[in-house]
């Protein structure tokens, strides 16, 4: 028997936050179709509030905290888009904030982060600093913790992106997502693998931070080494103890993409979407593009999962490119 | 009694064009409604095939052409998206296009002309030279001539973009559009002032550019003296005799905006919607962010009329804005 989260507890998130969160739309590009050969459904959680899918948990977990629990304040640790969306839903309770952020946060993510009036305290970019700076000040304030991605609530409320994507695309053969610590593939795996069960999941994850295609391969759960050096700044963190079971379970894979693969199909869609797509959102469309998925004549959903970048830090040049 | 086109031939271009345009959806942006004061609606015709608008008013002409006009060839002249729109909307009739283009047109819109299959020919940028052209060519090769505005086709399916936005938020107090030509305002000012009434219609022009609001002042047609210089590439155009006399009619008026108004309109787009919008689409958000005009607790709906851009060429520098 497990006891990991299940559709209904899927479904329960997206009722607690329909008032909340935006219906994104799903668009259709015939020129990527035709480069594809398959059909793509791009489900926009780059038009979420917050500019990404991670408001969907956050607001699932903030909905389902006691009023003592608010009145202690939330804190979390985030590279930025669940800071931010951590900090908006918590400013709709009318609750404190506070979020830990990697001395090398994106820039425009920290200033989402601080707009949404979160007070951010920085630690070094890797999950042991992260970790302890998140004790060290909850022992301090007694703050109530909102993990990122490892949280039942968390992983519901992301699953409710691929919910609502397989109501407005009822017969997809397949859904891509980009994979960091997992909250958003794995909820996606548990609404699909039991609302559509022909349906296949498959995970998107930089080369340069590859931990969960070596984990999934191993068996186990794998650390890396360094702190991951990719463009995809969402996609740092390592996977999750909560969310590996669940992908190792109900993903059918884990595909990897190159750096340059990032930015040429963030480039894309800028120019064939007319979407602006964070580096770690574009990893799914890296995958569908670079060749190395066959998806030929299937209806593959891809979420879009962010659209927060800094159009002063583009990764190319005008000259490299054209 | 008026002989132009009224509600219900907008509503026949819809029906017309109905199962080969896209229904584009219309955003919301919390913190834009808060920076104005405005329920602002954006009507998303940068998601419209062909990356704008155009591509209803094409259609809705190429449709109501004769087998015997669609087997001669259309012929337009164009900077770029009614170009790639009346190429697009010819291929799919099986029928050949040649697109007249001024030397000075964006490279991304050549490009797209010439990705749908139409022929190119240059032109000098100024409606003279392009007139000249296109009788040419008319004259040596008999081509069946559909113009990018002045036309009743064109007004009409331009103006079923804002019959949709209606029917998507009905109960709108203004809708803003960028006016060159004036077959976008002139279609959404016939299809708002008679299924709306109550609701105003408000053009948007660049102050480099702005030939309809000094028409508009005159009450007669007034050309600019020399081609104008704005990088809101479509609205280059002078207004058409056909389009003018509606919008003096049916726009309560025409506001104007500077050129660095519109490239920081187009970067909100980008940080803010999340979307790819062109300079030509930025010029009515340019207006609402502002302040010239007071939207203040109005239901505003502003036509993203297109989101063909060139990443190479952003009209900032990384220094500059930041």
């Amino acid at each position: 028997m497990s006891l990991s989260p299940s559709l209904s507890d899927v479904k329960a998130a997206a009722r607690r936050i329909a008032p909340h969160v935006h219906c994104t739309p799903v668009l259709t590009c015939a020129s990527l179709d035709e480069r594809t050969g398959a059909n793509l459904y791009f489900k926009c959680e780059n038009l979420q509030k917050g500019g990404a899918f991670k408001f969907r948990g956050a607001c699932n977990a903030v909905l389902s905290l006691s009023r003592a629990e608010l009145e202690r304040g939330v804190i979390t640790c985030s590279s930025g888009n669940h800071g931010a969306a951590l900090a908006l839903a918590a400013r709709r309770r009318g609750a404190r904030a506070l979020v830990v952020m990697p001395h090398d946060s994106a820039a425009v993510k920290v200033a989402a982060v601080r707009s949404y009036g979160a007070e951010i305290i920085e630690c070094e970019p890797n999950d042991a600093s992260r970790q302890e700076t998140v004790d060290r000040i909850r022992g301090e304030r007694a703050m109530t913790f909102v993990p990122p991605y490892d949280d039942e609530r968390i992983i519901c409320g992301q699953g409710t992106a691929a919910l609502e994507l397989l109501e407005q695309v009822p017969d997809l053969d397949l859904v891509l997502t980009p994979v960091g610590g997992g909250g958003l593939l794995s909820g996606t795996a548990i609404a699909v693998s039991e609302s559509r069960p022909r349906a296949s999941v498959i995970g998107v994850e930089p080369c340069a931070a590859d931990d969960t295609f070596r984990s999934f391969r191993a068996g186990r759960i794998v650390r890396a080494s360094a702190p991951p050096a990719t463009i995809a700044d969402g996609l740092r963190t390592g996977i999750g103890e909560l969310t590996f079971p669940i992908i190792r379970e109900r993903v059918e894979r884990i595909v990897t993409v190159s750096e340059e693969a990032i930015a040429a199909a963030m480039r894309t869609a800028l120019e064939r979407l007319k979407l602006v797509v964070e580096p770690s959102a574009a990893v799914p469309l890296a995958a569908a593009l670079g060749g190395g998925l066959d998806l030929r004549g299937r209806r593959t959903g891809i979420v879009l999962s962010g659209g927060n970048v800094d159009f002063d830090c583009l990764p190319w040049s005008p000259e490299r490119l054209h």
